[in-house]
């Protein structure tokens, strides 16, 4: 996994993250670590104090630490005021090239009417169909399909077997990962006497710029207007965001969670894994929701929320599920017991 | 998004959803929206109380809405009993056209033994295996694989990126959006001293006619028998079905639910989202679970079933899950303090 | 369905099945089934007492069973201690075959660079990059994409459209189901005052021998060490596995489930469908968690563990999640009872 690393000086690290370096700036750096397991030319990071002993120990070149941790480093520092911020801005610079190498494949078939961009990279048995517009710069992955009318910004990036159904607008920057289906139909139906009348979706998606969509997520396109993912969403895998959602700027939305038709996620919002929002809710701007939370009613001010009942042991969950049951009778039971108590009181 | 959108004056609309006209019948609809949306060339619906005020003010073509409703509109007016069912039978007239070119393109791969129904479409890339049987107009599209002995009806739309193992059967008129995998094997292993050792799944899977399956969602093969599938039934994203499932006919299934191995499904049920049925489980006809219920033991009659715990702050959800694990020790502490009372009233 | 199927005498399945029979050796058998549904030419098993009476009216040409049912039984018997796990070593006698016909097909794109072994079979469209190596005896499905410097070993069966990102190991003897993408990007993020930064994920994913994984599942690379998958592990449809997750040898992971980042699973534990675990978390092994259980602490001793409250009609529902949102309350209110309940019997 080396070969395709690049190497830098400590001094370059420092320039390229704008952040000042104490110790020796020749120091030859060729990728990122944890503390405890970096070897002598690889970097690392402090930033959360459970790892304060593997700080005291690491055998990385340096560590990216902000002043309280210094003294506790014993080896060269890159300090900063957010080490946390400053790791992920130096992983960038270990990847893999993702850049395009401009090169349309011989396999990819592409609709004469589709307007290409400069410098695009289209992969083998890719489809593109009628009047898709592709951005400079980005990347098409092996066996993507694109739909017609569809349009993909600049410097985007869709890895292998994406399906973009028509009329799927991604802003700049996007990555999409594998597995990925923007623009399935909405699910909806009419009940008549015999049977569901499938409604058609005559919506489109929508997304912004600086979104990353996980392997396996599914964002249908809505039935009368748009799907909305706004601006600088971030969704892992397996998230399905059914018809006329929209999602605010900047929200995170991680994996397995499941919003239903016509609900709408305000900005800065973390929604947990395996969190269910249930249709026509709104969520305001700010809001956390733990992990496997049912959404079922809409949240108005921003704040943490959950539901469950969390972890028992079965033998004693299963004591425990039989009452959940009967809360009601239980709590109706202690207040006939307070009452008959307040009556004796009231008597004494 | 407009360009493939077919125009009716009210009078061909009245005439094809077979519903009465109030009002101008040359007027020109090119489209629908929501009564807030609509402009002066589109046609609107009123089915839900919640939205009168739109209806008073909307500047759509016309409005769908039932009897009631009729003096609060101030534009042309389509007549129903059931104003939601002839949006969607309307809202088809405006799709975009998916029915066959009829062209299989030259790089699909068809195997010799496989036959092609009349006026079939298959996309580039598509596999078509060994034995396969493909109905009249049917629609199969790019990069698709259908594994050997497998067989679609008539009228089927199947989208990009769609696998079928073999011995899959579908019916007629069948929707298969992008992702889907049908007769993968179920997961069955029995468990030896070291290891678990793998069951052969050498069922097939049944699914009826009218069948709509959402993008992303998985179907497996049965151990034994077939994994069945009823006319009429809807499935939505990112479903998992395990082998030996049975759905009853037009039962609706919301994204992300997940039903366990040899469970049956009535018919004429509505499965909510993120909904989880264990294995072995029998639910009876005309049953709704909400969203995310787990379902852990069989339904016998019709209702609406749910589990979980509501939503919480989270600040006040941690201080009661303390006590949802202690439950039974608070139900028996009530019982005591109740068994005292009733002493001290006999003593009384 | 039968044409692929082989057929056995019961004396050389008993041969092969390394078991006694009990009963007439030539019997020809074609195929396996339940014991209500065998006809006269197909063999079953016995290994749970609700079918006891399916055993006496069974029409199957042999039932596998243990010496206590044997009386119950009026055909011939192959005998033996565990007859689900010789059910499962018979079915795989009668699966059409999987192995490899070692024929590459010309529409396979193969980079320069692959190691490709004896044998192997490669389906049309499948996409093979860079330095990527496959073991002999392999089969790759139609429209595969395996990454650059991806290692699959011997005798793996890949299904069609999987996705392997780069740098992805898989060991001997997998089987990896449509749909499923190994090696996209973890998810991580670390927020400056604008937006989420992404942070590169410089992992990898190791996975053992001996590993299943379902239709539609996807395995996160890690962010700077690799996901782990142990030998033997099997992994139902669906299911999400986040960077720098480990499972230990021979777990098995139900539909649907979600492991988040950095947690740990011990061996042969057995996590059932929809559980979701949240990140940094370890679970001991012999663990088993039961359906959609949120397991949102760690698990440190071998046992069986559960959440949630159980199914309720809704109208019952209803009424008691109101309560759920009170418990603290409740608990105070019954404490207040039997404190004062306390001081009167002091008083008495």
């Amino acid at each position: 996994v080396e070969e395709n690393r690049k190497k830098y000086t400590l001094g370059e690290l420092a320039e390229l993250l704008d952040i000042s370096l104490q110790g020796d700036c020749a120091v030859m750096v060729s990728g990122i670590a944890t503390l405890a397991g970096a070897r002598s030319c690889e970097l690392s990071f402090y930033h959360n104090s459970a790892y304060i002993s593997d700080l005291k120990s690491t055998k990385a070149a340096a560590v990216i630490l902000s002043t309280e941790a210094a003294q506790d480093c014993a080896t060269n520092i890159l300090l900063t005021d957010n080490p946390y911020l400053a790791y992920a801005r130096a992983s960038r610079l270990f990847e893999k090239s993702t850049s395009s190498n401009g090169q349309i494949h011989p396999n990819a078939l592409i609709d004469s009417s589709a307007e290409i961009g400069q410098h695009v990279s289209i992969g083998p048995n890719a489809v593109i169909g009628a009047n898709v517009r592709i951005g400079d710069r980005s990347i098409i992955g092996a066996n993507v399909v694109i739909g017609n009318s569809s349009c993909l910004g600049e410097d985007a990036l869709v890895y292998p077997n994406v399906t973009f159904y028509h009329d799927v607008l991604v802003g700049n920057n996007a990555i999409i990962h594998s597995g990925v289906v923007i623009g399935a139909d909405g699910f909806g139906f009419a009940r008549n006497d015999q049977a569901q009348v499938k409604i058609a979706q005559l919506g489109g998606v929508i997304i912004g710029s600086d979104v990353e969509i996980g392997a396996g997520t599914t964002i249908d396109r809505g039935a009368l207007e748009d799907t909305v993912i706004g601006n600088g969403v971030k969704i892992d895998n397996q998230v399905q965001v059914a018809h006329n959602v929209r999602v605010g700027e900047n929200t995170v939305i991680c994996g397995c969670s499941a919003i239903a038709g016509s609900s709408s996620i305000g900005k800065n919002c973390i929604i947990a894994g395996g969190v269910g929002i249930i249709n026509h809710i709104t969520i305001a701007d700010d809001v956390t929701v733990t992990a496997m939370t049912l959404v079922n009613k809409s949240i108005t001010r921003k704040g943490c929320y959950s539901s469950g009942t969390g972890l028992s042991e079965s033998s004693v969950w299963k004591k425990n599920i039989v009452h959940f049951r009967h809360l009601d009778t239980l709590s109706n039971r202690l207040k006939a017991v307070e009452s008959l108590k307040n009556k004796k009181n009231t008597k004494n």
